[in-house]
């Protein structure tokens, strides 16, 4: 397999997390976000989207959108589960996963800054206060639907925690205060102690600045 | 079970949609999104991220986040399937709908415009090419995604036409030319077709204005 990845992209985070939960081997194939290699005609070939990560199988397939890549890892090798067994437990943890990934990500990232700044002349002062704003939505939720650690929903790792740790990176990248968030915080300080999480982290990356 | 929906929100029509499609009867509880209703002290109860839609199950738990809840739906009530079989496939589909559920729909809803103009001054035109943009750069890649239909992934209904319809409706009420996206048109017209999306549409829904 071979990701197609930028260190600092949080969604080829919580693919490169999977992969390397479930011990799967890959090549890295760095997309550098910084000089927007990932809107170049090469890349639209590999994914329409233009976005990181995509995830090229062996057999040609290539996949895209984060969450979508890992329930296809959690469906094809199946050890760790990534996902509970009980539906409704299935859906508590895809709605964690989902509001980082729908409601908090995107409004955030790369090129939505750079729309921000293009069209409405947001300085860095604003986009910050922007970021700070719908990572504050997300995460006052988010701290009101975690169960017991360590981890966001008990002593098995799951889609939300995988969603959460490249979250709080981009939080503290932004200098976003997370002190009212102990769940989240605790959450982030489990889960980066795993070996996985830990080869998954930007600055474990081989295009890593 | 009781939907928390509101007429207009596209993420309670992906959710409608589902249910109408595998016959289940549920109670509408109108969360009038006009006058902030969603963001009550009253709906927090219910919703921590104060967001349509939820649904509550007969047994008490409550389910947020529109795709969490369809794929808990497909799980639980099979018939008829709304992900393929084969783990590819269903990665493809889910991409699908993550394109506009994560990268197209948050960008443009509600709270969002609201943000942009409480913070930017964005006035209505602005908002509407803002709100055109995004639609634009998800459409443009979901055109190449498609499958031959009369579906978006062939003859089976799946979870990306339930996210493709509601996402043309919003392109419809906010004037996005869409002519460029034929394969796009031709799955919203196939679709709206059948009963259920008709029974799932905004104007047959009981908070219609």
């Amino acid at each position: 397999m071979k990701l197609y990845s930028f260190f600092r992209s949080s969604a080829s985070y919580r693919v490169r997390i999977a992969l390397a939960l479930k011990g799967l081997h890959y090549e890295t194939i760095s997309v550098p976000m910084r000089d927007n290699s990932h809107r170049s005609e090469s890349y639209r070939k590999v994914n329409p989207q233009m976005r990181l990560p995509a995830l090229a199988l062996d057999d040609g397939n290539v996949l895209i959108q984060s969450l979508a890549i890992v329930e296809y890892l959690d469906e094809v090798y199946p050890e760790p589960r990534l996902l509970p067994a009980d539906p409704i437990e299935r859906a508590q943890v895809r709605a964690v996963a989902q509001i980082i990934s729908c409601d908090i990500h995107p409004l955030n990232n790369t090129g939505t800054r750079g729309m921000l700044t293009s069209k409405f002349g947001a300085d860095e002062k604003a986009l910050n206060e922007w970021t700070a704003y719908w990572i504050h939505e997300g995460f006052n939720s988010i701290e009101r639907l975690l169960q017991p650690g360590p981890y966001a929903f008990g002593d098995a790792i799951t889609l939300a925690d995988l969603c959460i740790v490249p979250q709080v990176y981009n939080a503290h990248r932004y200098n976003v205060p997370l002190d009212d968030y102990r769940k989240i915080l605790a959450v982030d300080a489990s889960a980066r102690q795993h070996p996985a999480f830990a080869a998954a982290a930007p600055e474990a990356q081989p295009d890593a600045a």
